[in-house]
């Protein structure tokens, strides 16, 4: 097995050239184009690693998967989906214009940068209680009690998230979030800040395969929430780019522009892919070959 | 099973009254609201049957799965997605205001309406050759011959489908499609009128699940097909409620305004629904209830 | 007078080369880019020429003008404004786009394309005879009784005027145009060929400076027209370059891409320039640059 | 004279329960509805007034006005217009989603509050004297030393005012202003605060008539600079009923959610109306009434 991961990330390496590193986030740019790393376990135990996968990146968008199962635990579905829509967009990830309009209601998609924000609105606490209480979930799932934020990438992120900060009083105006803009959008940057591996990406996949459980079996939340994270995962995970992500490859994934891609197979797998040239929708080009040849080599296209 | 099937229809009926049958296509206001009907058939050959399945009623957007099928076939697919985009949209089905837009290349999907026009498009044949292939096809794959399309509704279509025709015009002016434009619209409106009943729809939905084999194991298509084609429903096949379904029922499906639902399970099962009251997407609104019973009691949700 | 003209024309005629002639509409690539003529008449009889003043060309979009001016003389000004409003738009002359808002009630002003297919749409009579009342408008108003139309360039509109026909048929859909949508986009192409001199054009402004009056005093109708025609001139005549051309030029004005451009002065003067070659918002170049000189040189700026 | 103001303002006084006090600035909503003032002074140095002119109200939009006098002063023409469009937009006052859009590229006009907010950070001055410059403008245009702003209006819109500032951090995301936001938009909030009369604001449209000349002669900025200021009131002042504006009443305006509205006929008249009930554009709806009243009463209407 490890050696079919060698091979995959050796066949996708080509692709690093035509892609490049997150530009918009002045921080991410110090990032090392040439790391690819993988880490697959099923839900048998076996976990098979390759490649750059003890190297760090920020987590970035795949937050939004984690964001998202905090608010449902916190809220249920039916409060998180009357302030955020389930539909998939074919606008891009830092889209705003559809929120402007008179007949808009709330955002499109937890997956996309406005609903995350009211995502992250909903999660219970005061100050950095939310931060914090996300920050433990994460640990939890992972279970890597040594996850921690860059604290560079997210004064980066602060300082230069203008589009986010657009995006966050647009929908303040309009009634869409509730509480301090300032206060969800440092949450915000800080979720997105948090460094992981491609390990503890997989764990997170694992974890929603294996419906919400630990490794030793401790239920985090229900079968219907890990449903709900994969269906959201294989309609709007990979950005404006998830219908052919679904049509090509097949696994409910969501990335981020650190590089990283989760994938995660219903009963059966949780996949962890780290490159971080990104292609022209902010999807790592080289995680997309790699989890397009994983999918064919392992036939693990769920449609 | 049987009295399963005939369980969720009882369950489901009073949902009738908070739907409507069709009503801008005059024709389509004849139906009668009350008929609910449901066919389910496994890849093991079994087949099931509840309530007015034998009831005919025309195909509308469901034929866009056989549509794309028959262009895939006739051109593969990269030259259908060079036209074509695969990316789920929030916009209503017959929206039309991203074309246009000076960046937009492409329709967002071939199962809204102006992407089914430039799959129709796609098809191969001149004139009456077009239809007569697509027809052709849905009889070989239902594996009924005597399928024909109803002559009323398809000149109620022509008629008063303005909004259809100001997309395939658009397209036009903008070099989206190619060919004669009322050509294109008029196989277009005939596909839309085809008759079927929740048998044939079944049928299509195992055709698929069993990877494009007839029942007698002949195929027409290739496994890489049937996943496009299972992909795409899942994404943006119920319209702009497509996540929301996702998220709540999770089998793959694709519905049409005449009140069926196509469902197909991977490697497993193929589920006709029919009942013609709609909700504000224009999907069946007794079939949506119908299709999350189903996909509960069954367990089929496959995220 | 006639040697400032001459002087305008020659300082102007370098712009030629900086623009194209209309390439959208086949027939009119055949027009000669070379052409420059102008026309001033003045409320007190005074007539002054100069350049290609003797040349034809279709009057295109300046027929808006006249037909706004024949549908409010049909219907009143009240009858007319219910269906189309008066705002200018940043959006070029052929957007179609918020006519597929929900909120949207009817295209924003009649110097669109989409408002000026709906105030033809609002001239009293059946088949031909619209387009009859409108030609004998023009030729009682420019007091030219030889004015026709082009019949090859209203063929070559009418084989290529897709982005239009999406429109009418986007709004008939809508019910913002009613009867034959065939019918009024032939009346539309055909009043875009009726072929025009600089002096016709001219003669236009002069009635709309004169309130609506002939030559020989008789009123076509009235004074506050007169006002709305040249108030809709002044805001969006010049497509989405009428609030620069208010600021830079202030003359109240009308162009076309058959490359004339019709300006009045309350109470004061009309003027008719003619020069086909377009700049990118379908403008005549040189018309512009001719306008702007002549605004200065003789102070016409109303603003 | 008076005589005629004051029966044109009988005649509007019952328009005021037609309209509401602007509600989305909170401190706005102790203004008094039935306030209705009027001042019109002419270049030979007439002054009529009628009502309550001596009732001071917040100067809001018509501030814009003066900000873009301050600007064009700054830079001149051409700078100002690299950054801001001339063109009036069919859209409200407080649009947003065209910022989104790709190729858009500045906002369209100086009159909505993108276009507004983006003037102001073209005032030249670093922090305090960027707003303390357009206060000693607008007093020495108003020729009122007395002029100052309204603390706790200036902090209501501060507080509120997040519709505002998606647009600035949207503006300031595409590279569209330059400088410190916040900064910015407090400026921007301080001059809408600015309290004025209906005496103050003839006078700013005396003084663009005279060609942005003092009542003693002095000259402030040049006669293009008066032409750009009456085209853009002329079509944009009256947000997206600038262009009925025009068709029905013919006076170049600028109108404030404070009930202001300001007019200006060049080479003629200035005029300022003030009273508070708005309609649902924003406009004074009883101030519409009166500027069309006086229009017609004293032959004003440009067009």
């Amino acid at each position: 097995m490890e050696k079919i991961l060698n091979k995959i990330i050796d066949n996708n390496r080509y692709l690093i050239k035509e892609g490049a590193v997150a530009d918009y986030i002045p921080a991410l740019l110090k990032a090392n184009p040439n790391h690819i790393g993988i880490c697959v376990m099923d839900v048998d135990g076996n976990i098979y690693k390759a490649g750059d996968y003890t190297e760090k990146f920020t987590i970035q968008s795949i937050s939004k998967v984690m964001s998202l199962m905090l608010a449902l635990i916190d809220n249920g579905e039916d409060q998180v989906f009357k302030k955020i829509d389930y539909e998939p967009t074919e606008e891009p990830f830092n889209t705003l214009f559809k929120l402007d309009f008179p007949h808009t209601i709330k955002p499109s998609n937890p997956m996309i940068n406005s609903g995350a924000i009211v995502t992250t609105s909903l999660i219970k606490g005061e100050g950095e209680e939310r931060f914090n209480r996300l920050l433990t979930l994460i640990r939890t799932v992972t279970e890597n009690p040594n996850i921690s934020y860059n604290e560079e990438v997210y004064l980066s992120e602060k300082e230069t998230g203008n589009k986010n900060r657009a995006m966050a009083y647009l929908m303040k105006s309009r009634g869409f979030i509730e509480g301090d803009v300032e206060d969800i959008l440092d949450t915000y940057f800080k979720q997105c800040s948090i460094e992981v591996t491609a390990v503890d990406i997989a764990r997170i996949g694992l974890f929603i395969a294996n419906r919400c459980k630990l490794s030793k079996g401790d239920r985090i939340c229900d079968n219907k929430t890990a449903s709900i994270l994969t269906a959201i995962m294989a309609t709007c995970g990979m950005y404006n780019f998830s219908g052919e992500y679904a049509s090509t490859v097949g696994i409910p994934s969501k990335s981020g522009v650190g590089g990283g891609i989760l994938g995660t197979i219903p009963y059966k797998m949780g996949i962890g892919v780290f490159s971080p040239a990104l292609d022209q929708y902010g999807n790592s080009i080289a995680g997309y070959g790699i989890m397009a040849d994983l999918s064919k080599e392992l036939n693990l296209n769920i449609f």
